[in-house]
């Protein structure tokens, strides 16, 4: 039978999609069979590189009435190869370094498959068993990373009950906000007369505890997650205080104590000091064991978000970059991104075990009181089994594996600053920390003269800069061979006028030195078909004497 | 090659777990056709029924430490099976009744696959291009299921850049939690002097409207979730107010009124009422048109947490029980319950496809103004592409197939409540609404007096009763033939004592009345081991003069 049939509505028919596979020679049985053969091969050939526009898309998707009739599966797989697959992105392609989905290793799909036929909800034990503990054990490796604790420490809670090293959930987003949430908590516990904020509210513990309002301090480049993580726990995304960085990127610490004073002195109280451990737009890390310090002295929750940048603790040679993270009440990893896990797979680990008793919840038919069930202490409720995914990671790549992939994904960044520091005609606005860095086009002839322009020449050049920067990253996307993103910061030696750079995430080990020469070639090629944005500059670098009229 | 070669660190070696695929012969090529030609089997074969205590299960996934060295897939997958697969749950068995994760249909699998190995994410356009319009078309379907707008309608929204038909999430507890969050800042918005709750923070907002605190209305069979969300969005847990249901487990609407009278009189406001669209432990769906009628009157957010039921509505016969729906301000949705999706596709649905501005965020690398980024208006940041899995179900399945497995869902309940009806030794204690009902076992010969009792009676015969149906709930679990969950209501027949009931869930299709039989007669079966706990009863009752000594 080469067709599942499920074309007339009966009872039959029905249970046949529950029980019938799809025979092997089905559109979906060679999809399957392709996937699994060479799934580069697969993806390079049904995603179409160039851009079909969005709203050309949007015709197929817009129909807003649930089909009365059953269809074919295989008719079904083809729209979705020829008007879904066709126009999705080639994420794990090597020139796709724009943003943090890099390719998967192969052993993860048929695992992947494996988690989904396995079905389990990781809420409680009734619905996962295994994979209760198996979570919990996932949690305890990535604590063991981050914290170092010693043996009987993990023997003692990694499987208890009223404890947990932390959660797993889809993303560092929630992650962050979990981390915040217990933080909210434990700053407005119970006491006398008070049955604390989880209970009464946020607005009774503020009033409680005579606080103003609850602050939490991040550099410039803290991640948008914390302003919504602002927002939903009722704290305020502008209590989020923004500390200016230094020429690094970094948090400036005199600023941030500067900043708490403020608060303090205001009648507010500083929450949680947030430390950036991988900066999404530069890949910077901030000087953790200084914040570490002032959270300490300032009495707050001292959280590292390291959704990106976690994973460099693998590494014995980088790990050093992030050190005093363990110092850190909790710590945000996302496995999704430099542990080359499939999306959804984020969490977040806390130094004390106990933490997360100031969010737990039980209910009557699940997550009872003294069962180990997960759900007692995750934001989500019902979670696929992801974390089967990250224990199969880490134990056939190994710590030495990643090791290799963290180190090469470094080292190749720094390469391509070099690269790009010696073209004429491109410059790095942000050199890597980790694999992540910044960069730019500028016309070679006037390189020069952009880099010497005074604060005031700057605000006048870069509007034209930043059109230009627009133009080429929006015309090499829509090209479809490769991919950057791009980012607007305020570097120093741009005199801090907001500009518009590329950005670059080389974490995919598949990219070459070629792929990534190749890519400033197209770059540089697109910007000469930039007529009219060129001349546009040249003309204010005319007007503002920079340069000569040459004709 | 059969069998991938990671063993030693190298980067050849390193590099060939991103290109070279499972050999079909290797241990995972082998899983995964088993998987494809035969899950049932798979699963079957695979998973130990008699339960591992779980402190044993534990024993292999206790060592803290990352390993070292590379391993190979096909040992790993070997532990894999032994350890997590052989220990995990049969979700997917006819015989597991207990909880709402059923069966899924063949396609879907590969179809995840897909998925995985295109490994889009959904929180930007430039990671996940036709996925975006795909997502807003699942949401712009689910939205008609409910509100039924014409035409014009999801033509205008549903793929417009400031506007969301609602957002998809991983499960219902962030659908939820989103759904208040929405409702907290729209019901403290910016006005003179104040730049709304979402910006100030939750205690700037009471302060500015004058509001001593905001409840949530909802029965007291409400889902936790509830009480979760009230306690992420700083609103308290306490002030989730717990409406008694009447005998129906429907809630009181009188006592409704009265409560919110109460609020208002005490200078809180009424955020939100909740109705319950079918109670996860009972299926007893709320009156949503009176609960409207009471939103409407007293000026709240009316959300309907359909997490579980809303799939009903895509039967023409049974979709009237959510009578009322459609006016909801906010709907959650489960597709990984009743719309037999994997697990991780939650979602909610706004009337109004302009509420979302009321959390929406935006970053200068992804989701910028006027982007039509999904990220903008989900608290996930960073998620799957799970839509893709809905669409398609809703496409292979047509709306006539989801009728007839909904409709036999709720069939089969009814036939089932018939069934333990004409037992000797079993009640039903809540009738099903869904397919969602709880019953007890008796012994037979006691149960009329049981029956009978009075509330003093009642109140000492409940701790065996309850010590019973424990005892059997557990030990059938353990056995591993077949699984019901528990849980602890208050019946108005037993005087509203806490009593432990059976729960079952009817919803997958492969579930035979054959099974279902057997179920009772397995519990019957170890109901009659239970002599002890049988004996403390008869005392008890012989000590009431309810039954006279036999010897």
């Amino acid at each position: 039978m080469s067709e599942q049939v499920f074309a007339e509505v009966s009872q039959e028919a029905l249970l046949k999609i529950f029980t019938l596979p799809e025979a092997p020679d089905s559109t979906l049985g060679k999809i399957e069979k392709h996937l699994s053969e060479n799934l580069m091969g697969f993806l390079g050939e049904h995603i179409v590189a160039r851009e079909k526009p969005l709203h050309e898309i949007e015709q197929n998707f817009c129909s807003s009435a649930i089909p009365e009739q059953p269809r074919y599966v295989s008719d079904h797989t083809e729209f979705l190869l020829n008007n879904l697959v066709a126009h999705s992105v080639h994420t794990s392609s090597p020139r796709f370094i724009g943003h943090m989905t890099s390719a998967l290793p192969y052993f993860l799909l048929p695992l992947a498959k494996l988690m989904v036929g396995l079905n389990q909800n990781l809420v409680k034990i009734e619905t996962s068993k295994a994979f209760t503990p198996l979570e919990r054990n996932v949690l305890g490796m990535l604590h063991h990373l981050v914290y170092g604790q010693d043996e009987s420490f993990y023997k003692r809670w990694m499987h208890s009950a009223q404890h947990s090293l932390g959660a797993m959930c889809s993303g560092g987003t929630v992650a962050n906000i979990t981390a915040l949430w217990v933080a909210r908590n434990l700053a407005l516990p119970a006491s006398k007369g008070f049955s604390g904020a989880a209970n009464e509210g946020l607005a009774a513990g503020l009033a409680h505890y005579g606080y103003q309002r609850l602050t939490i301090m991040v550099s410039e480049r803290g991640h948008y997650s914390l302003s919504k993580a602002a927002d939903v726990l009722g704290i305020g995304r502008r209590n989020i205080i923004a500390i200016p960085t230094d020429s690094h990127n970094r948090i400036r610490t005199d600023k941030l104590l500067e900043a708490c004073t403020e608060v303090a002195e205001t009648g507010g109280k500083v929450l949680a000091i947030v430390g950036v451990g991988g900066a999404t737009e530069t890949g910077h890390i901030d000087p953790l064991n200084e914040l570490a310090d002032i959270a300490e002295q300032v009495g707050a929750h001292f959280h590292v978000d390291a959704a990106w940048g976690g994973a460099t603790l693998l590494s014995k040679k980088y790990r050093s970059l992030l050190a005093g993270v363990e110092r850190a009440d909790s710590v945000t990893i996302d496995a999704h991104k430099q542990m080359y896990v499939p999306m959804g797979a984020g969490m977040v680990l806390f130094k004390d075990p106990s933490m997360v008793r100031a969010i737990e919840h039980h209910a009557e038919y699940v997550i009872r009181q003294g069962s180990k069930d997960l759900g007692a202490h995750t934001m989500e409720g019902s979670r696929p089994g992801m974390a089967m995914l990250v224990y199969s990671a880490l134990h056939v790549m190994g710590r030495s594996g990643y090791e290799l992939l963290i180190d090469q994904s470094i080292e190749k960044a720094q390469q391509f600053a070099e690269m790009i520091a010696a073209q004429d005609d491109f410059e790095v606005v942000t050199e890597p920390e980790l694999c992540i860095l910044t960069y730019r086009f500028v016309p070679a002839r006037l390189k020069a003269a952009i880099q010497a322009a005074s604060p005031e020449q700057t605000k006048r050049l870069v509007p034209h800069l930043n059109a230009l920067t627009r133009f080429i990253q929006k015309r090499q996307r829509e090209t479809g061979n490769s991919f950057v993103s791009r980012t607007k910061i305020k570097p120093d030696q741009y005199h801090r006028e907001p500009t518009v750079v590329f950005r670059v995430v080389l974490a995919n080990p598949l990219t070459t030195p070629e792929m990534l020469a190749e890519i400033l070639q197209e770059q540089r090629d697109i910007a000469n078909q930039a007529m009219s944005l060129r001349a546009a500059l040249f003309t204010e670098m005319r007007e503002l004497g920079l340069v000569h009229a040459v004709g």
